[in-house]
């Protein structure tokens, strides 16, 4: 297994990926007698039948293995979290066959959430720390979901920023 | 003002007006090796294009007065707490010609989030405590908004359950 590196999530970092769902750095503009302002529009939401769920997430402890990555190719699927606690986000870039390439560990803090564009390869969901719960914004369609293993062993995240 | 009485959220108290998203009694199976467990598809999500924002909400302190309540007649709009903090959830069945009537009131746990079904009659959101992030999944259409102002000075929320 290959050792992989761990940056902190920002925009621009996860920009060839999707979005970050944040409030900082948003536009926003007060709603509602101003009791409320509205972080408006954080990201597309792509698909044909939109569902909201929430996925309940185990612990992941260090080292973590990347053994395989997984795609959605007709939705955009957004997490968010909902215990305020850091969790991994994994993403890899799609080569000239498809497949994907070396891939890329943002620690996200428990204020952000992510939107994985359609066709974004990715680990799935990573809690640390503790069971952590998220909301999922993604889309009911067949054919919607594509595998990849990793030769070799895949990759291990051995540290946290 | 006429008093407003408050009962704690439920799923067959909220019926009604649209679906309560929550983890308790909803359907969940495990996913991503049984690392996850998906509650699933927890409410309608009606409209033409799917919005994913973030509202920050300044608290409410009693007594909460109710004069207006609004509706989205082409979509859906989901608010979902990202703080685990209770917060108060107010509607109002349409009457024949349309206008809101008495209104009903639900204390929502930090654990709760809702959805209002397209042209439910409801409160702008009511943060409690401290200021509060919601994750609200509405849509972007025009003449998607009526308000209705209360005669009579309104409703008002004296105490909580």
């Amino acid at each position: 297994m290959k050792p992989l590196a761990v940056d902190p999530l920002t925009r621009t970092a996860f920009a060839p990926f999707g979005d970050v769902i944040e409030t900082d750095g948003a536009d926003h503009f007060p709603i509602n007698s101003a009791t409320t302002e509205r972080f408006h529009d954080l990201c597309p939401v792509v698909g044909r039948k939109t569902l909201i769920s929430i996925f309940r997430g185990r612990p992941f402890a260090l080292p973590i293995p990347i053994a395989m990555v997984e795609r959605h190719p007709l939705g955009s699927q957004a997490f968010v979290p909902l215990d305020r606690r850091p969790w991994l986000v994994v993403v890899a870039p799609s080569g000239p066959d498809g497949a994907p390439g070396e891939p890329a560990a943002f620690l996200a803090t428990g204020a952000q959430g992510v939107s994985y564009a359609p066709g974004t390869w990715h680990h799935p969901l990573i809690a640390l720390e503790a069971v952590s719960e998220f909301l999922v914004v993604d889309h009911a369609t067949a054919d919607n979901l594509e595998e990849h293993e990793f030769g070799d062993g895949g990759w291990v995240i051995e540290r946290l920023p």
